[in-house]
């Protein structure tokens, strides 16, 4: 089990950790705030291990919920806090997904949509679908063979893979275990130390990797109270706490942190041009005027995002910055300038479709696949993605459209997506002495 | 017993029932409709009775929701139901209230409210605060001693009484249980036999009735389905019920309806003031069109009203029609050229503050009387009328008004109340999946 | 049983399949994809075989829900999840109805009321009432006497039923169980194979079908998980599932989408018109863009559809869709130049209201009389139609209107009609924090 | 106990009660209706008890809601219906909180955020974050040390802390807890007489208070029901309660009152500002017409506020009243005439920096503090502002703000600040009949 944790940071000890300092290294100490490893006798293990004996088949997952579902069944307490948790109250976290249900379909009918072709090209690379498996962090918490599990099923799907800064394999298990020709991107936290940050950026080129993601959200790490009071839990469990403890569950955040470079800022965009030809995109923009920036400064991408609301509360949807961000381009005519992507709340192929037809070129999905693996491991992603492509396939069809270029603002209609409504405060004593309305009794019996 | 039911319908031998034709007297066939004697061992009704017993304290009703709880589990069921229920779905029953809290407040500060003063003038007769007691039918189910508890608490308090058409005591005994110059109204349904309503109309007049209310929003009487499914569960629980039985539950709707003229048009309204010196104020009012015709006919007022919910469904809130009938006034400069009345759903102050603050001379309530009667008898519709009042000048007070005539929409926002939010259906998987966010644990036993 | 089974796909081998080329036809195997023989012992049946035995008695049902309430607990598992099914979240499955809730009345009073009269002209047809049996598949799994139950129950209230291509009698057996002059129409799936179209459209001509209504937003048939899931259990009851099983499920709707020609597009049209005489109405229009297009393309009518929310979710309601559409027409002054319905979610006369005073000609509904049919047969097929018509008289008598024509948007508040509204997420520690109000306490008892 | 009883009116015997006319003095009378003494035996009690031996570490309280839910299982029954109860149904007090869900943040990326700092000066003091403890009565229902627990904790974390005229602890007390230097504010009820104001605040300026702050929003103590039940519940278990005992529970309210002069308004703003020469801040303005006032008779400063939903219930949200006033003052180009404060609801540091962008100099919080007093003491109130501190930090950072003046309403999306959202009645049938998507079955047991 040890082992386990301690290659949970290979990738700090892979492209990262090799080029760091020794007194930046994270030491077994700070693993230890990850995971605590349980006793045989735990009651909620075992209760957990028969559960993952019983849990259903893979076929029966219907769709990305479903995965989700099982996946807080059979996965560690903590690995499940660590992955679902989000900033503050979870609203943004939440409000990723429900903003697509602000925005509603017009669909055409009467047009030919025998044969339906949702294959795209993003930054250069045609792949299969306008989706792509965006950067998460620390894949074994989820499957002993972490990120590389993700590539492979990429590879299936002929579906593009970012590999990610934090990953629990190195980077170079990642790229191993994608095929000739895989096309996999990077994203990036930027560290303080430009030299480092400029050797991982060159190893990655060199190892072909086609697209270059600076995280631009996540100056400091977001606090995820869920994911905090999990692991206090689980302390609590083996040792008396004292109040000493304070900062004892912050512990991972902050080394990261202290890795994130606060200051990164737009001048150092050029610097980052003059080290790479990768594609650079910035990951994370949340308004339009930033947007208008990146096309100025000259980014090949940026992507709208809140970092799946792990990081600022009452932060927008992707989907809701989006709208605003294409319409300040179209304004200026500059929607080609840069390739936009979006990422935050998917779980239906109506999701990436109404991405697309807002102008994506395609979105990135992170915990479902997440879910999917630690839930079924590679077939998990694999059924996970081949879910989204049957959706894909019949929505467009639906919808009218044979080809992702049919996919324009036309088909939606629009009216309600920057509304945040905020329902008043329920009045109490009128709802509870409200009687409702009753369904028919059952026939009486007869009397004797 | 049954001494009470035959009493119950004692208006349609009064005022109504002695000028009918005997073939549309309502029989005890149709009395047994309305309630069926239980049996003594009904353990429902032995619930009831211990209930009652341990009923609380009247001084621990705070507010008009409190009487309806306490009614709600003191009165019979089928009394219960007739009282409470509401047209189809019930939706329009209850958007009375919660429109309510679509406007909100602009209180002004530092203005000197030493003094205030509610008390108001309604058809020319001053009152000490502006509401009434609105026509309500059938006031025996509630209490033996039926409308005339209302005109006995009305008198205490110096409020106006709008007698019904439809009452359980004789137009009689409502007019006597009134003291020398206590100000009444009298509601009227017109019957297809003019000369019968004329008869009622001049005797009311004659015995100093000071208004006469014509409603205008019942052409037929409601169906409404909590009564009737409350009637049928009373029915089936003594005999074996068939599918003959399908209209039963209807009889005293019918039996009504009959009374009632559904031809009653604009073209009688002429007639109307020929016979009458009495203010004639048209009752269920539900657009500005029929605003304006009513000004143009000449009737000295109206009510915005949508029945108490109790006829069409989706028919809009008294205070959102009050909203657009005033809008329209004013535009013409007419809002002096009759006196609006608005009904439905006022439970507080802030509810009765905001109609008269958008214009209207007063507010009709009905069913909050009907339950602080049925569960306390006059002491309780004393009470319920007391902290009206009590809300009413702490809340001028808070407002900075110190009299009826410093009410006007300047102290209101108004921006939300044309809007009919109606949620997007919830998206079940993606709720279900959500794992909320915890509250802390206690603290763990110390091992020993 | 097996019998049963067998025909349920009656009509693909009657109007379809006996023009089907042989290795079209769907076979016994997939008939176990719908219903799976149960055996004796199985304890849901037994308890499902007590529900039926105590079934409301059919005068106990007020309402559309009610019949919706009652099949759902006597139905067999499997037919419930088909008939009751929508596409991915069923959003827009329950929009359909919640939809009409976003749409409020501004009723005319003093309107004589005496006759109502709510007949109209369908498409040449002059029928009882506003609203006609709109088509459905599989009518066997609710009842054996599947659609021809419908047939005739339409024939006693006066109703246009539009016959199914997919229904589970045979068209000659839906035609034959209707008496002679009674109104029908054909529900029209397009066949790759033209000659086996011509060949249906003529048929149902020769044998007098009043009205084409050419299916066009179901280029492929849906996704509906609760259906998929229910087969799913029901096959698990019986045999070990293996990963293998993964398109079990989603065999009747293969075998039907192979049926239906997804290249079906708008050149396809003029060749209909010349192969008919009967009037051509496209079913599944969303958008006024299509509407236009069908008057261009000189059809007769269009039904505005998103097929019961059975084939893209976040497709909008129909009575949101109606808005655009005529708004569109009117602006052109074409809103004569074809006839519009409307379909899904209505439940209420007063949502038939709402459809027709907007400009709909009639309103379709399917789901509410299969679970009338399921739940009580032809009689609760009747009994469903009555109550419609009760509810029309009334509430067209509420409104102030006494014939179809009296119905137009000036009795409609359609402020919110454009409105998704999606409440901000939960804030989950901020509501189980409050505290809130509470109701008067029992009275104390006294101390001894 | 009955010394601490006495303790909680010392301010009335200390800065208010030593200038208060002997009838004026709250005898012990009244006390008895804030809390009465409970026997050893009582069960509720008993439970209490046990829950503060087992209450949770304060380190797991990660945020202000986990103080509240502490605070609510560990205080006396009366003492939280005190603090914790509002208007009428309490919506304006909720509202207070959810209003800033309607406020969204547009972040700006690739700022240089190595440094932020929150610190502000507010009426010329420099302290360390934008927010103040503000005024709230009767903190020894809280904890024994009352206030002066506040006014340790303010220190140590350079916080300022306004001083309640209802304080239980004396003014004196809580002035001897601060140190030198510490700044503090004075909040005051306006007496009849003047004379008495006079030398309350001219003994505050004269010991050093740096800011006067007059309640404009309270010319009577509010109805608060939660709090008058709970103290009925606890009459009525001693003893049996009669009708007569309508208005006990309203003694201290009344008592309260007759201390304030509602006939305060603006002609006495020049006589305060010849008695002293500290800023005067007028706080509970609730519209920009009376900002506008103002600014017109020189006062210092405003505090937008409701009272913290203690006064008048659909009073607006301090936010929503922020984004109306502000619009004002610039409209004029005034807002910098005065410095405009704000209250109600904060919980979140995102709350505050909504403010703080809006245009308020600070915000002031209550009950959190109190809540946090009450369940830990000293420590406790230290963390809630330790954790508002951590959260300020990492937000502005995630917002690209690295100073207080950084925070301006370009950060914000405010469309939806105004809307008042009321859902529509639930449609009860329609939704009970509704039958949600199911989650994946476990794997069904292999037969033997």
């Amino acid at each position: 089990m040890q082992l386990r944790h301690m290659n949970q940071f290979i990738p700090l000890q892979g492209i990262i950790s090799e080029n760091l300092p020794p007194d930046k290294h994270l030491g077994e100490a700070d693993m230890s705030t990850i995971e605590i490893s349980k006793e045989e006798a735990d009651p909620d293990e075992k209760e957990r291990l028969e559960r993952i004996k019983n849990k259903p088949l893979l076929v029966e997952c219907f769709n990305l919920f479903d995965f989700e579902f099982v996946a807080r069944h059979v996965m560690k307490k903590t690995a499940w806090a660590y992955y679902s948790s989000g900033a503050d109250d979870e609203i943004t976290m939440r409000e990723n997904h429900s903003a697509f249900a602000k925005i509603w379909f017009k669909p055409r009918i009467l047009v030919d949509v025998d044969k339906v072709d949702y294959s795209t090209i993003m930054l250069g690379t045609r792949c299969s679908a306008p989706f792509y498996v965006t950067a998460t962090a620390l894949g074994k918490l989820g499957h002993p063979e972490g990120e590389t599990v993700l590539t492979k099923a990429a590879h299936t799907h002929d579906i593009i893979q970012m590999i990610p800064t934090l990953a629990s394999c190195s980077f170079e298990q990642i790229r191993d275990a994608a095929v000739e020709g895989q096309t996999q991107w990077l994203q990036l936290y930027v560290n303080k130390d430009r030299s480092l940050t400029k050797r991982i950026v060159q190893t990655a080129e060199g190892q072909g990797i086609k697209g270059l993601f600076i995280t631009v959200d996540a100056p400091q790490l977001g606090r995820r109270e869920k994911d905090m009071r999990s692991k206090f839990g689980d302390i609590g469990a083996h040792e008396q706490r004292s109040d000493n403890d304070v900062d004892r569950t912050q512990g991972v955040a902050r080394a990261i942190s202290s890795f994130i470079d606060p200051s990164l800022s737009w001048q150092d965009i050029p610097w980052f041009q003059t080290i790479t030809k990768m594609p650079i995109v910035l990951k994370g923009v949340q308004c339009a005027e930033d947007a208008i920036k990146a096309v100025e400064y000259g980014v090949q991408g940026i992507v709208v995002s809140n970092h799946g609301g792990r990081q600022l509360d009452y932060a927008r949807s992707g989907i809701e910055i989006l709208v605003e961000v294409m319409a300040a381009l179209r304004e200026r005519n500059w929607q080609d300038r840069l390739e936009v992507f979006c990422d935050g709340g998917i779980r239906r192929a109506t999701d990436i479709i109404k991405a697309i037809a807002l102008g994506a070129k395609g979105v990135g999905i992170g915990r479902p696949f997440l879910y999917a693996m630690s839930a079924y491991g590679v077939e998990g992603v694999e059924r996970a993605m081949l879910l989204l492509k049957q959706e894909l396939e019949m929505n467009m069809r639906l919808i009218g459209a044979t080809k992702i270029s049919d996919l324009n603002p036309t088909i939606l209609d629009l009216k309600s997506i920057g509304t945040h409504s905020v329902p008043t405060p329920t009045d109490v004593l009128s709802s509870q002495e409200y009687d409702g309305l009753l369904v028919p009794k059952s026939k009486p019996k007869a009397k004797l």
